[in-house]
């Protein structure tokens, strides 16, 4: 059985653009080692969710990790939560949280308390671990006044209102349930949102902030409730070990949710200036250890929502050099891998947002089919010997390739 | 967002033809504006159900107005009546129906009432609108002796049996209920057949007939129950407005039932006659006000029905010839807008019926990707980059061209 290694280039997928002679940046950039992958191999177009469906990072993602999101998805909340490196588990209910500003009467001064830089870890940790009636609070600072509040007991719900306001001068609203299976929910969303009041006025994170005139940080708002999809973990349902060196939080949440390792990358930052080297450092290094392996590259993504078709073919050339050094890396393991480098959704310059074009698709292994398409493009791959796919098709194709398909009958 | 026109070629799919030296009619049309787009744009072939299936036109229509006929078709009945102009809704109940001649003792003497081709109005006037208990009568004339019963009201069901017995000599059938749910509507059915006799039998219309010698019209003998599928209105499924220009009154009738507003276009036959010119003014018009506009020519499909491959290709070079006027008509809009060039099914000169050979399409529009392929053809299409798809993934395809696709995920 071989290893799988899954290159996902973030909304790599685009149009003929006028700037680069009517190619698209993956056409135009200079992309000998995706080319020599696409020559040696199969490729192919990918509806990543279904046919004119523009998808989503987080349900794009789903699906090539094997499961159906027009089955299983729920939102992007539990997703958002997971991203930020909390572990969140079936049954869970996650919202996203801001620290704000609030008066005595609970009124809105500020809903991000100054934007707040530094300390939250601190006020996190007077929240985290908190138990309300049969319900642990899991409480997680993160980017700025960013934090994610994550509910574990039996009976939760995520049918539950906001307890943000989303307004200056409004103030902090009582969770409502949407459904009465929801009202222990919203019960304990409210009590949790009081206690973070009086846990955090008089905080000294906070009594410093004021003396420096900044807004304290004195509540937890939280909004957003969701719950991750109920999918068996990844390694159950494929029956391989994985892990994942991703670009962004939301996407590895949809990791973290599915059960995959999440890696660690100094210098990953999951914009233009990522350290590419040091994601191809840990995408060995995953290798090493694991049966499957997902590299998410974002900076594409952003050059469509930019319009930039030149900056997006430099960077498709400089994933296309990191790969080149990836592939070196593996010294034996060329011979024993099965390698896709795709898209998780087209995000076109010209439409500068995620659009339904189905992305390229190449799929490569020492020995495998090919199909004579020469380069590594969104028209080549029209005439590509794999054909026209479905995104959640595609680890079972790649697992088929890499002789971990069992057989279905006698 | 862009504009859709979505145009069908009743039945244009086709073989090789030996007296076209083994070319298809399509591919041995000259059709300069098809090839422009094909060119330009994307091809590939559509199974407009699925595999190896033959569509009706109605099935195929509804696929191609994005509904799933296997989910939703309930038969011909409800399209036949709202393809006469009636407003067909859901829960009603519709039966086509003959004008026939009877005896006292309601044995059938003349099936179609001597064709009778005038009069049928003032006939249809003293049925039309009746009430029975709680139902709604409604009768409109169609062409000759035929016409439309559409019964409106509570708890009516079309599992029914027909009136009609089908051959002369016969006595006019009591309409029995296929499940007890259909009690109520086979009473209310009978009850308008006696009623029908009542009130025909002396009008004048009748009472000059037969001094002229002519059967009088003197029953209405309804037949084929259907009721509407239970489909959401186009404009709420897709969020766009939808207009039609259609030839035949059956796909007008799946046009009305969808929710479309169907352009009145004088000279539109149905027939090699029609007049494409007026076709194309509608079709323009219909453009202006709204979103989507399906222009459907029948022509094609009778070529195929009758073994005329030459005539078919003659016809197909007219259409082409009357696409190249459309486009010339688009105007600015040519910049903003998604072409689809396809048919709802093949109909084969050598198969002279429907056949389940997938279907030739186009794709186009400004700035979309092309796939190297130079012509519009049968062959050519099987090489396309759009590959096979499914009917009923045509509109989301196009939506999703057309910037019309919403995301689904973050």
């Amino acid at each position: 059985m071989r290893k799988i290694l899954l290159v996902i280039l973030d909304g790599m997928g685009d149009r003929p653009c006028p700037n680069l002679g009517g190619r698209t940046p993956l056409e135009s950039a200079a992309t000998p080692n995706m080319d020599r992958l696409a020559r040696e191999g199969m490729t192919g177009l990918m509806d990543v969710i279904a046919p004119g469906i523009a998808p989503g990072s987080d349900t794009a993602h789903l699906a090539l990790l094997g499961y159906d999101p027009l089955e299983v998805y729920t939102g992007r909340g539990a997703f958002e939560a997971a991203g930020t490196g909390v572990d969140i588990r079936r049954g869970d209910v996650a919202f996203r949280c801001n620290f704000g500003t609030v008066d005595g009467l609970m009124k809105v001064i500020d809903r991000r308390a100054g934007r707040i830089s530094s300390g939250t870890a601190e006020l996190a940790t007077v929240l985290n671990g908190m138990r309300i009636e049969d319900v642990e609070v899991i409480f997680k600072e993160a980017v700025e006044h960013r934090a994610v509040l994550v509910l574990r007991g039996p009976d939760l719900s995520s049918d539950v209102t906001d307890v943000d306001p989303h307004e200056v001068g409004a103030e902090v609203l009582s969770s409502t349930p949407l459904r009465p299976e929801a009202q222990k929910t919203a019960r304990i969303l409210n009590e949790f949102t009081r206690k973070s009041y009086e846990l955090l006025k008089d905080h000294e994170v906070n009594v410093r902030r004021m003396e420096e005139g900044k807004p304290p940080a004195n509540i937890a708002m939280a909004r957003g409730a969701g719950s991750p999809p109920d999918v068996p973990p990844f390694s159950e349902l494929h029956g391989m070990s994985g892990a994942a060196v991703v670009g962004i939080s939301l996407v590895e949440g949809v990791c973290r949710v599915s059960g995959l390792d999440i890696m660690d990358v100094p210098g990953a930052t999951g914009g233009l200036d990522t350290d590419l080297g040091q994601k191809v450092e840990a995408t060995i290094r995953a290798l090493g250890t694991h049966d499957f392996v997902l590299l998410h590259i974002k900076g594409t993504d952003i050059c469509g929502h930019d319009d930039s078709p030149e900056t997006k073919a430099d960077f498709i050339a400089k994933a296309d050099a990191a790969l080149g050094r990836l592939i070196e890396g593996l010294g034996d393991l060329e011979e024993d891998i099965v390698i896709c480098v795709t898209a998780d959704h087209s995000t076109p310059c010209c439409v500068m947002d995620h659009s339904a074009d189905p992305v390229p698709l190449l799929v490569w292994g020492k020995g495998l089919r090919h199909d004579g398409v020469e380069t590594f493009g969104e028209h080549a791959a029209a005439h590509g010997g794999l054909g026209k796919i479905r995104g959640k098709d595609l680890l079972n194709i790649l697992k088929g390739q890499a002789g971990r398909a069992e057989k279905y009958g006698a």
